[in-house]
């Protein structure tokens, strides 16, 4: 999921004053009516070493009445804290109702520094994250309201704030030697931390990565994302008793300002490929894909590949292309439109199980489960409920097809509106491509904001170690092609 | 669990068929209702070999509209599932909306027969627990009815049948090779029905276990129980589509007739001790306590030793006895009332977590976390999605706790309605005892039959093979002091 996160969100500071103080006096209000409410709320902060969270808490804790909560900094368990279920520590610590407690690291350090740094052996850590799941459940059907925040920065920043601070003699003293190992490990934090994500990342206690960069943005969003929380959580108690979900992606809260993840926007879509290196570089990729589509038989390895993408992103030809050279024996397209009467009557996932590939075979999903989280939100076939549990529901379904072998590689082809006006003006054009734009896909269009936001969210939840999205810049139909190709052909080489 | 199964469950002749016919009228009422409502149904059929599986499967669908089920018999997986994940052949078997499913054996042949016989390694059938539960709650969550019956019947009775089987040439067939290694696995395959139960009985997808020795007692329960599943969730879809748990207790569907499983009626009371004998144990099994206590802080095991039972069963005195000659500073006694404002402002666990023993230390808990499926349950303080929640929160919870090496034993003080009389009165009339009598106990004993159902469902529910009840047989209190003595210094033998 990280690697889909735009670092270099930026707030200037005349935009960050103009916000600072309303969203201030919104979370000392919100304080004091989860207080009446008998709310009790967790803020976890977790991040890299340097990535400002002594900052960020301060800011959240300047808003706050200082009656009404406590900061509990974690480090290293105490001789006495070692004695007791490692969770205990945390278990006394959790709020009253009514009451916030926030916590400067938390119980993840079992599966980020105890893990790094081997303190704890394998089965532990890996355990941790069970007990983890049961603890935050525990809390959350009881209507404490987490929110859980991960301070992002990449290694190169990670560098310049320790140069800084040694730079200066007055702050030196603070990196340490852990904070120069932890620098050196920072794949192996990486990594933990992407773990971390994916296996906690719950309904009931979703994560919020912080782009750390900017200390102004990370403000901003650290505070409407809480203020977003609670105000769900108090709307929900507010309409007879049921519970508000707090894990929908952060809501313009802060005014014209959009806060959620761009991931979309930092796609260059100016990518493009010259016909002749197009033809040059697809006739060996075709080639090189036939090979693998006989290893993958050998080897007894089921390959799914998804397509998902805009309406005229050009999936249908990336996919032509993709198969053209492969043994029709071995893989097979399916494309899904609209389910049926009788694929409504069953779990949405039922359809697909359905043609799931065989060990040893390739199946292409033209649209898939994805689905679930894309038109089916937006267009309201499925409830919040419904769609919110779906992100989990889809990592555990792809987490045991790759348990048992299964590679997935997921194509997000994306295009902008100019293009896709471009197109389907185009195919309005053309007699023989008239059939293929249709009011639907004019009306789509109109909601291409709300898309978005499901794209994103999409993106940034489903996005797994073991089936990662891949991104395709696809305002130039060669050069998707190519990198579609190029990235199946990665995929199944290093599975082999 | 199945230890506490009271087997000689029967029902005469005569009974059964006052209730069958009506049974059968209400279950084919029921399906019809159910397609009406488009609500999908699993009915999973798990036990041992012999146990009357087929008996049982037959008999429901001999009451069933045969356009609206299907049965699955699941044997090993062919050459084509193979090739899937293994839950593929599950999940394309779902129902569609309205219809039923009854699996013959099912995904729990993974945990079961696979695990046994060494089919698959240890991984795989650990990570199978949690496939199968992430599978359940899709399919719950999309309102599939799951109703999982475990057919148990013990080992004498096993034989017993196929040596029926064998004593005739037309059916000694039936006897396979298999079953005769079954037969004598049967220890082994009791631990995988046990782990079964413990990891998999969800709020979502609860196992009823059958005391399956008498098939027509077998047959109402089963019927039953359905019935009671599908009442809960039709009454669920007609009321502001909430959902209906169906988790509860098999309530008295079938008239007079109790089915829930009758742990506390099995137990005999009658047990006693002779005064002199008393004596002489007590003092020997006080001594090793002490020693114990000892060894237990050398090697930092703590020790959770937990007191419920009825009003007036004697846990007082039988605590007094238990640590009289202990050393003090290794261990403490935690009485536990009405929790105060600030523990009812936390999560029920908290109060329990901040006094747990650490490393090396005793604690005995008068009265415990049982409390939210005991008294919050029977007189309404919490609600019944809060107490239904609470058997896997605390059977999770326990878990941690010994996953950390920690001691969980838990003593259920039993006395019968005529017993607890004879001693309320014997208080009242005891100037010094009066206290000890209030008009809450009174109340309470009004409330027998209630709270008779919480115990054994709390008996059933969290007796897991880290944490088992013991049940104190508690008429005769000598007797059940030395019991309780007994089996803590069992425990502790055992754990170090």
């Amino acid at each position: 999921m990280l690697e889909k996160i735009d670092l270099n969100r930026k707030l200037p500071k005349s935009e960050y004053k103009s916000l600072i103080g309303e969203l201030e006096r919104r979370i000392g209000k919100l304080q004091r009516d989860a207080r009446k409410l008998k709310i009790p709320v967790v803020v976890v902060f977790e991040g890299w070493d340097a990535a400002g969270k002594g900052t960020l808490i301060n800011n959240l804790i300047l808003a706050l009445d200082p009656r009404g909560f406590k900061v509990y900094p974690t480090n290293a368990p105490t001789q006495e804290e070692r004695l007791r279920p490692w969770l205990w520590r945390f278990w006394i610590r959790t709020p009253a109702r009514g009451r916030l407690a926030i916590f400067d690291r938390s119980w993840y350090g079992k599966v980020l520094v105890e893990r790094v740094d081997e303190i704890v052996p394998k089965e532990e850590w890996t355990q941790a994250y069970s007990d983890i799941n049961s603890f935050e459940r525990h809390l959350s059907d009881d209507q404490i309201v987490l929110v859980k925040f991960l301070l992002h920065i990449d290694k190169k920043e990670q560098k310049k704030r320790f140069e800084k601070l040694l730079a200066n003699k007055s702050t030196a003293w603070k990196v340490t030697s852990d904070d120069k190992r932890h620098h050196r490990q920072y794949n192996l934090y990486y990594r933990a931390f992407e773990e971390m994500l994916e296996r906690t990342g719950t309904e009931w206690a979703p994560w919020t990565v912080i782009e750390a960069h900017d200390k102004k943005f990370a403000t901003i969003k650290m505070l409407t994302t809480l203020i977003d929380a609670l105000e769900r959580r108090i709307a929900g108690s507010n309409s007879q008793g049921k519970e508000g979900h707090h894990d929908a992606p952060v809501k313009e809260s802060a005014g014209p300002l959009d806060l959620s993840t761009s991931i979309l926007n930092s796609v260059d879509l100016s990518e493009n490929l010259p016909r002749d290196r197009y033809s040059s570089a697809s006739k060996k990729l075709g080639k090189r894909l036939l090979e693998l589509e006989h290893e993958v038989f050998l080897k007894r390895v089921p390959v799914i590949i998804v397509y998902e993408g805009w309406d005229a992103a050009g999936k249908g030809g990336n996919i032509r292309r993709l198969v053209q050279g492969m043994d029709p024996r071995g893989y097979e397209v399916v494309p899904f439109a609209a389910p049926t009467q009788e694929e409504k009557d069953h779990h949405y996932m039922w359809r697909f199980w359905r043609v799931l590939p065989k060990a040893g075979h390739i199946t292409v999903f033209d649209r898939s489960w994805y689905g679930r989280v894309l038109v089916e939100r937006v267009e309201g076939f499925c409830s919040e409920e419904q769609w919110s549990r779906a992100y989990r529901e889809i990592n555990e379904t792809e987490q045991q097809w790759c348990d048992f072998g299964a590679v997935v590689i997921k194509f997000w082809l994306q295009i902008d509106q100019a293009e896709q006006l471009r197109r389907f003006e185009a195919r309005q054009r053309t007699p023989h491509k008239q059939w293929k734009i249709t009011d639907e896909d004019w009306r789509n269009r109109e909601k291409w904001e709300d898309y978005s936001a499901a794209v994103e969210e999409m993106l940034l939840k489903t996005s797994t170690t073991y089936a990662p999205w891949t991104i395709v810049e696809a305002n130039d139909k060669p050069f998707a092609r190519i990198k579609a190709m190029k990235t199946v052909v990665q995929a199944l080489q290093r599975r082999l």
